[in-house]
């Protein structure tokens, strides 16, 4: 089944916005063999909402939009949709209470402004909204079907995936045998890893497909697989996975699609180990990317930030002569600093990091993008420290966040081969 | 001038990735009077490439694709806008010598499938891509121009702010004089704030237009400006901000578009004040929102990221007595933690957060949502610490990053009081 997601909004035209909704949906609705088949995105302009409406009513029997529903005066989703669908504007009781609810439960007061989220098109039926104040409403014409739903991600995320998507299947009741799976890939370039993927890929049957999504520092490979014989297709998949990892061997990190912190959550949690990190160069993003994670807190125990020297030697307990024999950006630093992570929080394993993210403070020696990286581990053989110096390109943020997945990553690595 | 844009690629509408490229691009242009007027984003099919370009040149004279360029399989723009324009594919030495410039600069060596990337259609002139393997290819047709880009955030951004753009202005010479201000709102919801600016909104002349971009925590207000006479709109924008901030008031954080982050840092430096974080539930992203900013370490000393009460307490120097009193999640456990950030760190301005992120660890006096927060400054009158509770709604990584947020406006406010 094909969907097309309208995006309505002027910020997103002006760049001042990004559109997450549309992936969002489409991530949701691929496991049912659903697919967004296309997406555009408009400004809050009537006759280009009507336009990308009537293109999309062409492609496909489902359009979903987000967006243009707030109370402010820019939004003009839902009087384009009434002109559209006819009938005529009309406060509905139900909307209005479920506004009431929503407003109370964040502790705000009903204005005017809001109250008005409650008047909708006689044409739809309304899905009222449990997390926002803009009503979903649903339009069908000539057995199409057409969901208008919020811009904010967080209320169309929720309501989508409760209410309007299990709806859609039920009224089109279309679901198909698909199966795919993902292995996250780790030592490769995107075209160096397509190189040596080619033969097995072009001996790949037609119900296969491989895709490379390349993250900093990691590729995500992902086999997806269609046919109409449900186990055929799910054995089949399982086969090309067992041959993926077979050619890859340990340069698969995950056969899940985890981020490499949940992945390094999960090797630490299988050894009782608990975790810190000594930050410069990354800022506290190693531990910011570990604590995103839903119960990190029974394995991180916490991370020292020292961005200024007097942290790195008052605080972890670097050596001032490391520190003036070798600079800031040194392996002796970085394997002092992993020390003195698990000396200063309790922890078994630590991961510091010791570099230059710019784009200013680069040298010749040093330039900007080196970023030296130690793990440290207490084993039963005493504590095992590893440090390495690694060249990231990019901007400031790219080089942190390369910088921070590869200690991840490498954090795992140790801990597998220790 | 209005530009469509068309993205590229299966992973953007499987959701794989989000789409940064066109917000890139139409942030670029805007201040030219230059504007995004519609964004497709099309999977790697050459139907609906054609069809998307067909749709495009209906409705501007500009068109920038990004993506489809990679050396794998799936890629297939170059393929389809060679039958598009017309020509054949054959390979260009100056582009496989730019190729072997770019892979040797980062340390690769050429494989087949990159000097692929060599390979153009002979109806195109080349834009040479000085940091990554795809060529930019410039096409046009009875007066209109299609450039095809790459999807790779950071190549589009280079190649497209240092050339494609300035070479499309030369080609179509239509500079418009257009304005605009930002201010960085804090204390409103988006609601409250539309109800409180409607009167004045409603007697704004037809050339002026104001627009609120909602953040967590913050709302940016753009007033736009568009006319004939130059000076003559840059002073309506003028005037029309001095009115808004004479509306607003304390309400306004900054004039100009900065993070939070950005504000705290430029505030500490005019002070002469050092700054510092202790963070429990917001993992080290208060740290890592403020070491984005290039040149933040003449500022920023480091953190201490206590997610286990033990780091609270042996590093911090949070009495032990205090969290079994409170409870880790307290405001009397927040203060202790920013005056111990002080102590450990020897900073002048210290930010503390504790709180319970979830989904789980909530209960009914300290729901999931329950954070405090504490900043200590310490002046001539000694330290001065505010501590204050706070309650976020969403999930995991929406409480995070509402917290970060709060609590570096809560700090940039602290800091104007003294």
């Amino acid at each position: 089944m094909q969907v097309s997601v309208i995006v309505i909004g002027d910020e997103l035209l002006l760049g001042q916005v990004t559109d997450t909704n549309s992936g969002e949906i489409a991530r949701h609705i691929a496991p049912y063999g659903w697919e967004v088949n296309d997406v555009q995105t408009v400004g809050d302009e009537a006759h280009e909402i009507r336009r990308a409406i009537d293109r999309a009513f062409e492609l496909t029997d489902v359009i979903l939009t987000t967006g243009g529903l707030g109370p402010t005066k820019d939004d003009i989703t839902k009087r384009v949709l009434c002109d559209y669908f006819g009938g005529e504007l009309v406060e509905d009781h139900s909307v209005l209470e479920n506004v009431m609810k929503v407003i109370n439960a964040k502790g705000f007061k009903l204005n005017k402004l809001t109250a008005a989220q409650a008047i909708v098109p006689t044409s739809c039926r309304v899905i009222q909204n449990r997390v926002g104040t803009a009503p979903i409403m649903w339009f069908e014409r000539d057995g199409k079907v057409l969901v208008a739903m919020p811009g904010v991600p967080f209320e169309t995320r929720e309501m989508f995936q409760s209410e309007v998507f299990p709806q859609l299947r039920e009224k089109f009741n279309t679901d198909v045998d698909i199966e795919h799976a993902v292995l996250m890939v780790t030592d490769y370039t995107e075209s160096g890893l397509a190189e040596k993927l080619a033969p097995w890929e072009d001996s790949l049957p037609p119900y296969l497909h491989l895709a490379y999504l390349p993250k900093p520092g990691l590729i995500r490979l992902r086999i997806d697989g269609a046919h109409n014989d449900k186990n055929f297709i799910i054995s089949e998949v399982r086969r090309a996975t067992a041959e993926l990892k077979r050619i890859l061997g340990d340069a698969i990190l995950a056969t899940e699609d985890l981020t490499p912190a949940q992945i390094l959550l999960q090797e630490c949690r299988k050894r009782g180990l608990t975790l810190a990190t000594a930050e410069s160069c990354t800022g506290g993003n190693i531990a910011h990317e570990i604590t995103l994670v839903p119960g990190s807190s029974d394995v991180f125990v916490g991370s020292v930030v020292s961005y200024s020297n007097g942290i790195k030697t008052g605080v972890l307990g670097v050596s001032a002569k490391t520190l003036n024999d070798n600079g800031a950006v040194s392996l002796p630093v970085v394997r002092e600093m992993s020390a003195g992570a698990l000396r200063v929080t309790g922890a078994k394993v630590a991961i510091a990091t010791s570099g230059i993210a710019g784009p200013r403070g680069g040298s010749e020696a040093k330039p900007v993008g080196t970023v030296c990286i130690s793990t440290s581990v207490i084993t039963t053989k005493g504590t095992l420290s590893r440090a390495e110096t690694f060249h990231f390109a990019g901007t400031r943020q790219r080089i942190i966040e390369s910088a921070t997945t590869r200690a991840l990553i490498k954090a795992v690595k140790h801990l597998r081969s220790v």
